[in-house]
Protein backbone atom coordinates (compact mmCIF):
# COMPACT_ATOMS: atom_id res chain seq x y z
CA UNK A 1 0.00 0.00 0.00
CA UNK A 2 1.41 3.47 -0.91
CA UNK A 3 3.02 5.16 2.38
CA UNK A 4 0.55 8.32 2.13
CA UNK A 5 -2.18 6.08 1.71
CA UNK A 6 -1.53 3.97 4.51
CA UNK A 7 -0.94 6.91 7.00
CA UNK A 8 -4.25 7.61 6.35
CA UNK A 9 -5.71 4.65 6.97
CA UNK A 10 -3.96 3.82 9.80
CA UNK A 11 -4.74 7.67 11.49
CA UNK A 12 -8.70 6.30 10.66
CA UNK A 13 -8.10 2.65 12.35
CA UNK A 14 -6.64 4.63 15.08
CA UNK A 15 -9.42 7.38 15.97
CA UNK A 16 -12.21 4.51 15.17
CA UNK A 17 -10.35 2.41 17.78
CA UNK A 18 -10.18 5.05 20.24
CA UNK A 19 -13.78 5.64 20.04
CA UNK A 20 -14.95 2.03 19.94
CA UNK A 21 -12.67 1.28 23.32
CA UNK A 22 -14.87 4.38 25.19
CA UNK A 23 -18.25 3.53 24.15
CA UNK A 24 -17.32 0.11 26.02
CA UNK A 25 -16.32 1.11 29.24
CA UNK A 26 -19.72 1.41 31.14
CA UNK A 27 -20.16 -1.83 32.36
CA UNK A 28 -23.81 -1.59 34.83
CA UNK A 29 -23.04 -3.90 37.88
CA UNK A 30 -24.06 -7.50 37.61
CA UNK A 31 -23.08 -7.06 33.91
CA UNK A 32 -19.43 -7.32 33.55
CA UNK A 33 -19.66 -10.83 31.20
CA UNK A 34 -21.79 -9.89 28.54
CA UNK A 35 -20.04 -6.20 28.58
CA UNK A 36 -16.21 -8.34 28.64
CA UNK A 37 -17.88 -10.47 25.15
CA UNK A 38 -18.77 -7.07 23.86
CA UNK A 39 -15.44 -6.08 24.21
CA UNK A 40 -13.52 -8.65 23.44
CA UNK A 41 -15.77 -9.04 19.62
CA UNK A 42 -14.99 -5.30 19.45
CA UNK A 43 -11.58 -5.24 19.56
CA UNK A 44 -10.34 -8.74 18.19
CA UNK A 45 -8.89 -6.84 14.97
CA UNK A 46 -11.65 -6.17 12.62
CA UNK A 47 -10.40 -3.80 9.55
CA UNK A 48 -12.93 -1.01 10.59
CA UNK A 49 -14.01 -1.18 7.14
CA UNK A 50 -17.37 -0.10 7.70
CA UNK A 51 -16.55 3.18 9.68
CA UNK A 52 -14.05 4.16 7.81
CA UNK A 53 -15.99 4.21 4.36
CA UNK A 54 -18.68 6.10 6.29
CA UNK A 55 -15.76 8.76 7.35
CA UNK A 56 -14.29 8.99 4.18
CA UNK A 57 -17.52 9.98 2.62
CA UNK A 58 -18.42 12.24 4.94
CA UNK A 59 -14.74 13.90 4.65
CA UNK A 60 -15.37 14.02 0.59
CA UNK A 61 -19.15 15.35 0.80
CA UNK A 62 -17.35 18.36 2.95
CA UNK A 63 -18.54 16.94 6.47
CA UNK A 64 -16.40 16.93 9.47
CA UNK A 65 -15.12 13.90 9.88
CA UNK A 66 -14.29 14.68 14.42
CA UNK A 67 -18.11 15.33 15.46
CA UNK A 68 -18.79 12.27 12.96
CA UNK A 69 -16.84 10.20 14.71
CA UNK A 70 -18.95 8.17 17.10
CA UNK A 71 -22.00 8.14 14.55
CA UNK A 72 -19.83 6.15 12.31
CA UNK A 73 -18.58 3.65 14.78
CA UNK A 74 -22.39 3.02 15.38
CA UNK A 75 -22.14 1.11 12.33
CA UNK A 76 -19.19 -1.39 13.59
CA UNK A 77 -21.11 -1.68 16.68
CA UNK A 78 -24.18 -3.57 14.46
CA UNK A 79 -21.28 -5.28 12.14
CA UNK A 80 -19.97 -6.95 15.59
CA UNK A 81 -23.45 -7.69 16.51
CA UNK A 82 -24.17 -9.70 12.78
CA UNK A 83 -20.27 -11.69 13.16
CA UNK A 84 -21.36 -12.82 16.62
CA UNK A 85 -24.56 -14.19 15.94
CA UNK A 86 -23.44 -15.70 12.66
CA UNK A 87 -20.78 -17.43 14.18
CA UNK A 88 -23.43 -19.10 16.44
CA UNK A 89 -23.69 -22.83 16.65
CA UNK A 90 -27.19 -22.53 15.39
CA UNK A 91 -25.93 -20.77 12.24
CA UNK A 92 -22.33 -21.28 10.90
CA UNK A 93 -20.77 -22.81 13.82
CA UNK A 94 -17.24 -21.08 13.46
CA UNK A 95 -15.05 -21.70 16.33
CA UNK A 96 -13.23 -19.15 14.99
CA UNK A 97 -13.15 -15.56 14.07
CA UNK A 98 -10.14 -13.19 12.99
CA UNK A 99 -7.38 -15.63 14.54
CA UNK A 100 -9.21 -15.99 17.64
CA UNK A 101 -11.95 -17.97 19.66
CA UNK A 102 -15.17 -16.50 18.12
CA UNK A 103 -17.69 -15.32 20.85
CA UNK A 104 -19.61 -18.18 22.05
CA UNK A 105 -16.40 -20.41 21.97
CA UNK A 106 -15.02 -17.97 24.61
CA UNK A 107 -18.05 -16.78 26.61
CA UNK A 108 -21.02 -18.86 26.10
CA UNK A 109 -23.92 -19.34 23.59
CA UNK A 110 -25.79 -17.26 26.05
CA UNK A 111 -23.64 -14.62 27.06
CA UNK A 112 -22.58 -14.27 22.95
CA UNK A 113 -26.42 -13.85 22.15
CA UNK A 114 -26.91 -11.04 24.45
CA UNK A 115 -24.04 -9.53 23.71
CA UNK A 116 -25.02 -9.63 19.86
CA UNK A 117 -28.37 -8.48 21.24
CA UNK A 118 -27.11 -5.20 23.10
CA UNK A 119 -24.80 -3.89 20.21
CA UNK A 120 -27.75 -3.87 17.80
CA UNK A 121 -29.72 -1.90 19.84
CA UNK A 122 -26.67 -0.02 21.43
CA UNK A 123 -25.86 0.87 18.05
CA UNK A 124 -28.98 3.19 17.99
CA UNK A 125 -28.30 4.42 21.22
CA UNK A 126 -25.18 5.92 19.88
CA UNK A 127 -26.49 7.80 17.35
CA UNK A 128 -29.38 9.34 18.94
CA UNK A 129 -27.28 10.32 22.06
CA UNK A 130 -24.91 11.91 19.45
CA UNK A 131 -28.52 13.74 18.56
CA UNK A 132 -29.54 14.81 21.90
CA UNK A 133 -25.80 16.01 23.00
CA UNK A 134 -26.23 18.32 19.91
CA UNK A 135 -23.01 17.06 17.92
CA UNK A 136 -25.70 15.77 14.92
CA UNK A 137 -28.87 17.53 13.86
CA UNK A 138 -32.17 15.67 15.11
CA UNK A 139 -32.47 15.64 11.54
CA UNK A 140 -29.28 13.83 10.68
CA UNK A 141 -29.74 11.41 14.06
CA UNK A 142 -33.09 10.43 12.61
CA UNK A 143 -31.78 9.89 8.84
CA UNK A 144 -28.87 7.68 9.97
CA UNK A 145 -31.16 5.91 12.22
CA UNK A 146 -33.67 5.27 9.43
CA UNK A 147 -31.04 4.15 6.30
CA UNK A 148 -28.80 2.05 8.71
CA UNK A 149 -32.23 0.45 10.22
CA UNK A 150 -33.58 0.00 6.67
CA UNK A 151 -30.57 -1.72 5.59
CA UNK A 152 -30.04 -4.19 8.54
CA UNK A 153 -33.86 -5.76 8.79
CA UNK A 154 -35.59 -8.24 6.84
CA UNK A 155 -34.71 -6.28 3.46
CA UNK A 156 -31.15 -6.13 4.19
CA UNK A 157 -28.38 -8.21 6.00
CA UNK A 158 -31.07 -10.45 8.08
CA UNK A 159 -32.83 -11.23 4.82
CA UNK A 160 -29.75 -11.89 2.88
CA UNK A 161 -28.50 -14.28 5.90
CA UNK A 162 -31.90 -15.69 5.79
CA UNK A 163 -31.18 -16.47 2.39
CA UNK A 164 -27.87 -17.82 2.94
CA UNK A 165 -29.41 -20.35 5.69
CA UNK A 166 -32.16 -21.69 2.96
CA UNK A 167 -29.43 -22.10 -0.07
CA UNK A 168 -27.22 -24.06 2.06
CA UNK A 169 -26.83 -27.24 -0.14
CA UNK A 170 -28.84 -25.97 -3.16
CA UNK A 171 -27.57 -25.26 -6.22
CA UNK A 172 -28.94 -21.29 -6.64
CA UNK A 173 -28.97 -19.45 -9.73
CA UNK A 174 -26.43 -16.64 -9.77
CA UNK A 175 -29.32 -14.04 -9.99
CA UNK A 176 -30.47 -15.40 -6.34
CA UNK A 177 -26.63 -15.33 -5.07
CA UNK A 178 -26.32 -11.52 -6.08
CA UNK A 179 -29.45 -10.37 -4.07
CA UNK A 180 -28.42 -12.99 -1.17
CA UNK A 181 -24.74 -11.24 -1.22
CA UNK A 182 -26.33 -7.69 -2.20
CA UNK A 183 -28.27 -8.15 1.47
CA UNK A 184 -26.00 -9.85 3.55
CA UNK A 185 -22.79 -8.06 2.74
CA UNK A 186 -23.68 -5.25 0.62
CA UNK A 187 -26.64 -3.83 2.30
CA UNK A 188 -24.56 -2.78 5.51
CA UNK A 189 -21.05 -1.55 3.46
CA UNK A 190 -24.06 0.98 1.47
CA UNK A 191 -25.66 2.01 4.50
CA UNK A 192 -22.36 3.37 5.93
CA UNK A 193 -20.98 5.22 2.18
CA UNK A 194 -24.50 6.70 2.67
CA UNK A 195 -23.99 7.55 6.39
CA UNK A 196 -21.11 9.11 5.34
CA UNK A 197 -23.34 11.19 2.78
CA UNK A 198 -25.72 11.69 5.39
CA UNK A 199 -23.63 13.25 8.16
CA UNK A 200 -22.10 15.34 5.71
CA UNK A 201 -25.45 17.00 4.94
CA UNK A 202 -26.06 15.36 1.46
CA UNK A 203 -29.51 15.04 0.60
CA UNK A 204 -31.09 11.63 -1.15
CA UNK A 205 -31.33 13.28 -4.29
CA UNK A 206 -28.20 14.48 -4.65
CA UNK A 207 -25.86 13.55 -7.40
CA UNK A 208 -23.39 12.03 -4.79
CA UNK A 209 -26.09 9.99 -2.59
CA UNK A 210 -26.86 8.24 -6.06
CA UNK A 211 -23.03 8.04 -7.06
CA UNK A 212 -22.01 6.64 -3.16
CA UNK A 213 -24.74 4.13 -3.58
CA UNK A 214 -23.72 2.79 -6.48
CA UNK A 215 -19.92 2.51 -5.63
CA UNK A 216 -21.34 0.72 -2.38
CA UNK A 217 -23.02 -1.93 -4.66
CA UNK A 218 -20.07 -2.36 -6.80
CA UNK A 219 -17.60 -2.29 -3.57
CA UNK A 220 -19.62 -4.40 -1.22
CA UNK A 221 -20.12 -7.33 -4.44
CA UNK A 222 -16.42 -7.44 -4.96
CA UNK A 223 -15.58 -7.60 -1.57
CA UNK A 224 -17.79 -10.45 -0.65
CA UNK A 225 -16.00 -12.21 -3.98
CA UNK A 226 -13.19 -11.63 -2.37
CA UNK A 227 -13.72 -13.42 0.50
CA UNK A 228 -15.28 -16.09 -0.97
CA UNK A 229 -11.75 -16.34 -3.35
CA UNK A 230 -10.03 -16.14 0.28
CA UNK A 231 -12.17 -18.84 1.53
CA UNK A 232 -10.57 -21.25 -1.35
CA UNK A 233 -7.02 -19.47 -1.55
CA UNK A 234 -6.33 -18.15 1.75
CA UNK A 235 -4.15 -19.30 4.61
CA UNK A 236 -5.70 -19.48 7.88
CA UNK A 237 -2.36 -17.60 9.33
CA UNK A 238 -3.41 -15.00 7.40
CA UNK A 239 -7.54 -15.29 7.40
CA UNK A 240 -7.81 -15.88 11.37
CA UNK A 241 -10.39 -18.80 10.43
CA UNK A 242 -10.50 -22.00 8.51
CA UNK A 243 -9.95 -22.37 4.72
CA UNK A 244 -12.39 -23.96 2.96
CA UNK A 245 -15.40 -23.65 5.28
CA UNK A 246 -17.65 -22.49 2.53
CA UNK A 247 -17.67 -25.90 0.61
CA UNK A 248 -17.67 -27.68 3.97
CA UNK A 249 -21.13 -25.99 5.01
CA UNK A 250 -22.67 -26.72 1.21
CA UNK A 251 -22.48 -23.13 0.14
CA UNK A 252 -23.01 -21.43 -2.72
CA UNK A 253 -20.11 -18.62 -3.31
CA UNK A 254 -18.79 -16.87 -6.54
CA UNK A 255 -16.31 -19.21 -6.80
CA UNK A 256 -18.61 -21.87 -7.30
CA UNK A 257 -20.38 -19.94 -9.49
CA UNK A 258 -18.32 -18.43 -11.92
CA UNK A 259 -14.95 -20.52 -10.99
CA UNK A 260 -11.90 -19.30 -9.80
CA UNK A 261 -11.05 -17.30 -12.68
CA UNK A 262 -13.92 -16.35 -13.85
CA UNK A 263 -14.79 -15.00 -10.07
CA UNK A 264 -11.07 -12.90 -10.39
CA UNK A 265 -12.37 -11.39 -12.90
CA UNK A 266 -16.05 -10.12 -11.81
CA UNK A 267 -14.37 -8.54 -8.94
CA UNK A 268 -11.88 -6.59 -11.27
CA UNK A 269 -13.96 -5.47 -13.37
CA UNK A 270 -16.33 -4.54 -10.19
CA UNK A 271 -13.21 -2.37 -8.47
CA UNK A 272 -12.88 -0.71 -11.92
CA UNK A 273 -16.48 0.27 -11.72
CA UNK A 274 -16.34 1.18 -8.26
CA UNK A 275 -13.27 3.62 -8.92
CA UNK A 276 -15.43 4.92 -11.38
CA UNK A 277 -18.11 6.12 -9.69
CA UNK A 278 -15.54 7.50 -6.78
CA UNK A 279 -14.41 9.99 -10.05
CA UNK A 280 -17.72 12.04 -9.03
CA UNK A 281 -15.93 13.35 -5.98
CA UNK A 282 -13.02 15.81 -5.55
CA UNK A 283 -10.38 14.42 -3.77
CA UNK A 284 -11.07 11.08 -4.24
CA UNK A 285 -7.56 9.71 -3.86
CA UNK A 286 -7.72 7.52 -0.39
CA UNK A 287 -10.77 5.82 -1.12
CA UNK A 288 -9.52 4.97 -5.13
CA UNK A 289 -6.44 3.45 -3.36
CA UNK A 290 -8.19 1.74 -0.57
CA UNK A 291 -10.80 0.32 -3.30
CA UNK A 292 -8.33 -1.32 -4.96
CA UNK A 293 -6.13 -2.57 -2.10
CA UNK A 294 -9.49 -4.48 -1.18
CA UNK A 295 -9.33 -6.30 -4.54
CA UNK A 296 -5.96 -7.67 -3.81
CA UNK A 297 -6.20 -8.42 0.42
CA UNK A 298 -5.28 -11.00 1.98
CA UNK A 299 -7.66 -10.95 4.81
CA UNK B 1 -62.98 -5.63 34.67
CA UNK B 2 -65.69 -3.15 34.45
CA UNK B 3 -67.36 -2.89 31.73
CA UNK B 4 -65.61 0.63 30.35
CA UNK B 5 -62.31 -0.28 31.26
CA UNK B 6 -62.75 -3.27 28.83
CA UNK B 7 -64.09 -1.66 26.14
CA UNK B 8 -61.59 1.30 26.18
CA UNK B 9 -58.34 -1.70 26.24
CA UNK B 10 -60.37 -3.90 23.71
CA UNK B 11 -60.06 -0.91 21.95
CA UNK B 12 -56.35 -0.02 22.15
CA UNK B 13 -55.72 -3.97 21.58
CA UNK B 14 -57.91 -3.44 18.11
CA UNK B 15 -55.91 -0.47 17.34
CA UNK B 16 -52.35 -1.69 18.49
CA UNK B 17 -52.87 -5.15 16.22
CA UNK B 18 -53.98 -3.48 13.40
CA UNK B 19 -51.13 -1.33 13.24
CA UNK B 20 -48.88 -4.97 14.19
CA UNK B 21 -50.41 -6.25 11.48
CA UNK B 22 -49.86 -3.76 8.65
CA UNK B 23 -46.16 -3.30 10.15
CA UNK B 24 -45.75 -7.45 9.20
CA UNK B 25 -47.08 -7.08 5.75
CA UNK B 26 -43.52 -6.27 3.45
CA UNK B 27 -42.07 -9.73 2.93
CA UNK B 28 -39.01 -9.28 0.44
CA UNK B 29 -38.50 -11.90 -2.02
CA UNK B 30 -36.97 -15.22 -0.09
CA UNK B 31 -37.32 -14.30 3.51
CA UNK B 32 -41.22 -15.50 4.34
CA UNK B 33 -39.82 -18.13 6.87
CA UNK B 34 -38.30 -15.14 8.48
CA UNK B 35 -41.58 -13.00 8.23
CA UNK B 36 -43.74 -15.64 9.01
CA UNK B 37 -41.34 -16.33 12.22
CA UNK B 38 -42.19 -12.69 13.36
CA UNK B 39 -45.57 -12.71 12.40
CA UNK B 40 -46.60 -15.76 14.54
CA UNK B 41 -44.50 -14.23 17.25
CA UNK B 42 -45.90 -10.69 17.09
CA UNK B 43 -49.84 -12.28 17.02
CA UNK B 44 -50.10 -14.89 19.54
CA UNK B 45 -51.83 -13.46 21.62
CA UNK B 46 -49.80 -10.72 23.92
CA UNK B 47 -51.36 -8.65 26.20
CA UNK B 48 -49.85 -5.39 24.57
CA UNK B 49 -49.22 -4.03 27.42
CA UNK B 50 -46.36 -1.81 26.63
CA UNK B 51 -47.87 0.02 23.74
CA UNK B 52 -50.88 0.08 25.85
CA UNK B 53 -48.94 2.03 28.14
CA UNK B 54 -47.40 4.12 26.03
CA UNK B 55 -50.82 5.32 24.37
CA UNK B 56 -52.30 5.87 27.64
CA UNK B 57 -49.82 8.37 29.20
CA UNK B 58 -49.32 9.81 26.01
CA UNK B 59 -53.83 10.51 26.38
CA UNK B 60 -53.14 11.64 29.90
CA UNK B 61 -50.30 14.39 28.95
CA UNK B 62 -52.57 15.62 26.37
CA UNK B 63 -50.86 14.09 23.21
CA UNK B 64 -52.07 12.44 20.31
CA UNK B 65 -53.09 8.94 20.22
CA UNK B 66 -53.49 8.24 16.86
CA UNK B 67 -50.33 9.82 15.36
CA UNK B 68 -48.55 8.37 18.24
CA UNK B 69 -49.81 5.09 17.24
CA UNK B 70 -46.78 3.60 15.07
CA UNK B 71 -44.31 4.67 17.47
CA UNK B 72 -45.86 3.18 20.25
CA UNK B 73 -46.22 -0.30 18.49
CA UNK B 74 -42.08 -0.21 18.04
CA UNK B 75 -42.23 -1.32 22.01
CA UNK B 76 -44.06 -4.11 21.55
CA UNK B 77 -41.82 -5.29 18.50
CA UNK B 78 -38.63 -4.95 21.08
CA UNK B 79 -40.76 -7.10 23.35
CA UNK B 80 -41.35 -9.72 21.05
CA UNK B 81 -37.82 -10.29 19.76
CA UNK B 82 -36.73 -10.46 23.52
CA UNK B 83 -39.11 -13.42 24.42
CA UNK B 84 -38.14 -14.46 20.85
CA UNK B 85 -34.62 -14.60 21.83
CA UNK B 86 -35.38 -15.63 25.60
CA UNK B 87 -37.03 -19.14 24.86
CA UNK B 88 -34.10 -20.41 22.32
CA UNK B 89 -32.41 -23.43 23.40
CA UNK B 90 -29.02 -21.40 24.70
CA UNK B 91 -31.53 -19.45 26.70
CA UNK B 92 -34.75 -20.75 28.98
CA UNK B 93 -35.14 -23.54 26.57
CA UNK B 94 -38.96 -23.01 26.35
CA UNK B 95 -40.98 -24.46 23.85
CA UNK B 96 -44.58 -23.12 24.75
CA UNK B 97 -45.35 -18.80 24.73
CA UNK B 98 -48.60 -18.20 25.25
CA UNK B 99 -50.45 -21.76 24.58
CA UNK B 100 -48.61 -22.15 21.49
CA UNK B 101 -45.11 -23.38 20.29
CA UNK B 102 -42.23 -21.27 20.91
CA UNK B 103 -40.85 -19.32 17.71
CA UNK B 104 -37.90 -21.63 17.60
CA UNK B 105 -39.29 -24.69 18.26
CA UNK B 106 -42.03 -23.81 14.91
CA UNK B 107 -39.36 -22.62 12.83
CA UNK B 108 -35.54 -23.39 13.87
CA UNK B 109 -33.51 -22.06 15.97
CA UNK B 110 -31.81 -20.14 12.66
CA UNK B 111 -34.80 -18.34 11.48
CA UNK B 112 -35.91 -17.66 15.10
CA UNK B 113 -32.92 -16.04 16.03
CA UNK B 114 -32.67 -13.99 13.28
CA UNK B 115 -36.53 -13.05 13.32
CA UNK B 116 -35.57 -11.51 16.58
CA UNK B 117 -32.78 -9.87 15.48
CA UNK B 118 -34.54 -8.36 13.25
CA UNK B 119 -37.65 -7.15 15.47
CA UNK B 120 -35.01 -5.36 17.10
CA UNK B 121 -33.73 -3.36 14.81
CA UNK B 122 -36.97 -2.79 12.62
CA UNK B 123 -38.26 -1.01 16.03
CA UNK B 124 -35.73 2.05 15.74
CA UNK B 125 -36.99 1.85 11.73
CA UNK B 126 -40.56 2.12 12.34
CA UNK B 127 -39.70 5.16 14.85
CA UNK B 128 -37.14 6.95 12.51
CA UNK B 129 -39.52 6.67 9.55
CA UNK B 130 -42.52 8.01 11.35
CA UNK B 131 -40.22 11.15 12.16
CA UNK B 132 -39.45 11.14 8.36
CA UNK B 133 -43.23 10.72 7.56
CA UNK B 134 -43.49 13.80 9.91
CA UNK B 135 -46.33 12.35 11.97
CA UNK B 136 -43.66 12.87 14.98
CA UNK B 137 -41.00 15.67 14.91
CA UNK B 138 -37.05 14.72 14.65
CA UNK B 139 -36.92 15.55 18.07
CA UNK B 140 -39.50 13.37 19.43
CA UNK B 141 -38.07 10.73 16.88
CA UNK B 142 -34.37 10.65 18.79
CA UNK B 143 -35.97 11.23 22.37
CA UNK B 144 -38.12 8.11 21.51
CA UNK B 145 -35.23 6.44 20.49
CA UNK B 146 -32.92 7.63 23.25
CA UNK B 147 -35.25 6.22 25.71
CA UNK B 148 -36.22 3.01 24.01
CA UNK B 149 -32.47 1.84 23.24
CA UNK B 150 -30.62 2.90 26.38
CA UNK B 151 -33.71 0.70 28.20
CA UNK B 152 -32.89 -2.59 26.53
CA UNK B 153 -29.37 -3.16 26.22
CA UNK B 154 -26.38 -3.33 29.11
CA UNK B 155 -28.51 -1.01 31.51
CA UNK B 156 -31.45 -2.46 31.22
CA UNK B 157 -33.29 -5.64 29.33
CA UNK B 158 -30.33 -7.41 28.29
CA UNK B 159 -28.54 -6.86 31.75
CA UNK B 160 -31.55 -8.16 32.99
CA UNK B 161 -31.12 -10.89 31.58
CA UNK B 162 -27.02 -11.36 32.23
CA UNK B 163 -28.15 -10.71 35.75
CA UNK B 164 -30.78 -13.87 35.64
CA UNK B 165 -28.65 -15.95 33.90
CA UNK B 166 -25.91 -15.61 36.02
CA UNK B 167 -28.02 -16.15 39.15
CA UNK B 168 -29.53 -19.59 38.10
CA UNK B 169 -29.37 -22.19 40.57
CA UNK B 170 -27.66 -19.91 43.15
CA UNK B 171 -29.41 -17.84 46.60
CA UNK B 172 -28.72 -14.17 45.20
CA UNK B 173 -30.45 -11.53 47.96
CA UNK B 174 -33.28 -9.58 47.93
CA UNK B 175 -31.08 -6.63 46.31
CA UNK B 176 -29.68 -8.16 43.78
CA UNK B 177 -33.73 -9.77 42.39
CA UNK B 178 -34.62 -6.61 42.88
CA UNK B 179 -31.69 -5.43 40.76
CA UNK B 180 -32.21 -8.41 37.79
CA UNK B 181 -36.38 -7.52 37.62
CA UNK B 182 -36.05 -4.13 37.55
CA UNK B 183 -33.41 -4.18 34.46
CA UNK B 184 -35.27 -7.53 32.49
CA UNK B 185 -39.17 -6.68 33.17
CA UNK B 186 -39.16 -3.26 34.60
CA UNK B 187 -37.13 -1.10 32.06
CA UNK B 188 -38.85 -1.86 29.30
CA UNK B 189 -42.15 -1.20 30.95
CA UNK B 190 -40.62 2.24 32.12
CA UNK B 191 -39.12 3.13 28.40
CA UNK B 192 -43.38 2.27 27.72
CA UNK B 193 -44.56 4.80 30.19
CA UNK B 194 -41.65 7.59 29.74
CA UNK B 195 -42.14 6.99 25.61
CA UNK B 196 -46.02 8.02 26.11
CA UNK B 197 -44.86 11.12 27.75
CA UNK B 198 -42.47 11.96 25.42
CA UNK B 199 -45.33 11.41 22.71
CA UNK B 200 -47.46 13.78 24.35
CA UNK B 201 -44.49 16.28 24.45
CA UNK B 202 -43.73 16.15 28.04
CA UNK B 203 -39.79 16.91 29.05
CA UNK B 204 -37.83 15.10 31.45
CA UNK B 205 -37.82 17.27 33.87
CA UNK B 206 -41.44 17.79 34.17
CA UNK B 207 -43.19 16.18 37.33
CA UNK B 208 -45.49 13.91 35.26
CA UNK B 209 -42.55 12.49 33.43
CA UNK B 210 -41.32 11.95 37.02
CA UNK B 211 -44.02 10.59 37.84
CA UNK B 212 -44.86 8.46 35.03
CA UNK B 213 -41.29 6.88 35.68
CA UNK B 214 -42.28 6.53 39.44
CA UNK B 215 -45.56 4.34 38.56
CA UNK B 216 -43.88 2.41 35.99
CA UNK B 217 -41.01 1.32 38.74
CA UNK B 218 -43.83 -0.09 40.74
CA UNK B 219 -46.17 -1.36 38.27
CA UNK B 220 -42.98 -2.79 36.75
CA UNK B 221 -41.91 -4.75 39.98
CA UNK B 222 -45.82 -5.89 40.97
CA UNK B 223 -46.11 -7.34 37.40
CA UNK B 224 -43.09 -9.74 37.86
CA UNK B 225 -44.26 -10.85 41.10
CA UNK B 226 -47.68 -11.61 39.92
CA UNK B 227 -45.70 -13.24 36.76
CA UNK B 228 -43.60 -15.74 39.77
CA UNK B 229 -47.13 -16.11 41.76
CA UNK B 230 -48.39 -17.50 38.81
CA UNK B 231 -45.62 -19.58 37.78
CA UNK B 232 -46.57 -21.65 41.30
CA UNK B 233 -50.20 -21.00 41.75
CA UNK B 234 -51.23 -20.51 37.66
CA UNK B 235 -52.70 -23.37 35.01
CA UNK B 236 -51.19 -24.30 32.01
CA UNK B 237 -54.52 -23.53 30.08
CA UNK B 238 -54.70 -19.78 31.35
CA UNK B 239 -51.49 -19.61 31.18
CA UNK B 240 -50.37 -21.04 28.06
CA UNK B 241 -47.00 -22.49 28.83
CA UNK B 242 -45.95 -24.55 31.83
CA UNK B 243 -46.30 -24.24 35.57
CA UNK B 244 -43.57 -24.61 37.68
CA UNK B 245 -40.67 -23.64 35.36
CA UNK B 246 -38.85 -21.27 37.63
CA UNK B 247 -38.35 -24.01 40.09
CA UNK B 248 -37.24 -26.39 37.52
CA UNK B 249 -34.54 -23.83 36.27
CA UNK B 250 -33.18 -22.84 39.82
CA UNK B 251 -34.23 -19.72 39.33
CA UNK B 252 -35.02 -17.13 42.29
CA UNK B 253 -38.27 -15.22 42.50
CA UNK B 254 -40.14 -13.19 44.32
CA UNK B 255 -41.84 -16.42 46.23
CA UNK B 256 -38.50 -18.22 47.14
CA UNK B 257 -37.95 -15.15 48.29
CA UNK B 258 -40.71 -13.91 50.35
CA UNK B 259 -42.63 -16.68 50.35
CA UNK B 260 -46.12 -16.81 49.05
CA UNK B 261 -48.28 -14.92 51.20
CA UNK B 262 -45.44 -12.16 51.02
CA UNK B 263 -45.31 -12.30 47.65
CA UNK B 264 -48.41 -11.28 47.38
CA UNK B 265 -48.67 -8.41 50.09
CA UNK B 266 -45.38 -7.27 48.31
CA UNK B 267 -47.38 -6.77 44.79
CA UNK B 268 -50.54 -5.49 46.96
CA UNK B 269 -48.56 -2.60 47.91
CA UNK B 270 -46.51 -1.99 44.95
CA UNK B 271 -49.92 -2.00 42.97
CA UNK B 272 -50.84 1.02 45.74
CA UNK B 273 -48.00 3.03 45.53
CA UNK B 274 -48.53 2.87 41.56
CA UNK B 275 -51.75 4.25 42.18
CA UNK B 276 -50.45 7.10 43.99
CA UNK B 277 -48.09 8.29 41.71
CA UNK B 278 -51.18 8.19 38.79
CA UNK B 279 -52.81 10.99 40.92
CA UNK B 280 -50.68 13.36 39.44
CA UNK B 281 -52.62 12.96 36.25
CA UNK B 282 -55.83 14.20 35.39
CA UNK B 283 -58.11 11.68 33.79
CA UNK B 284 -56.36 8.30 35.81
CA UNK B 285 -59.37 6.02 36.11
CA UNK B 286 -58.40 3.97 32.57
CA UNK B 287 -54.96 3.69 33.71
CA UNK B 288 -56.02 2.91 37.74
CA UNK B 289 -58.09 0.36 37.20
CA UNK B 290 -55.93 -1.77 34.45
CA UNK B 291 -53.16 -1.37 37.32
CA UNK B 292 -55.72 -3.18 39.39
CA UNK B 293 -56.58 -5.67 36.92
CA UNK B 294 -53.27 -6.64 36.64
CA UNK B 295 -52.65 -7.18 40.35
CA UNK B 296 -55.59 -10.07 39.67
CA UNK B 297 -54.90 -11.21 36.17
CA UNK B 298 -54.50 -15.15 35.76
CA UNK B 299 -52.15 -14.75 32.83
Amino acid sequence: MREDIKARLDEYTRMINDTLSVIGTDIPEGTKSVCDAINYSLNIGGKRLRPVLALEFCRMCGGDVSSSLRSACAIELVHTYSLIHDDLPCMDDDDYRRGKESCHKRFGEDIALLAGDALNSYAFEVISSEAEKGNISYETGIKLISVLSSHIGVDGMVGGQVIDLESEGKNIPLKTLDSLQEKKTGALIEAACLMGCILAGVEKDYSSYLLAKRYAMCLGKAFQIVDDILDVEGSFEELGKPIGSDKEQGKCTYVTALGLDGAKEKAKELTDNAIKYLSGFEDNEFLTELTKELLIRKK
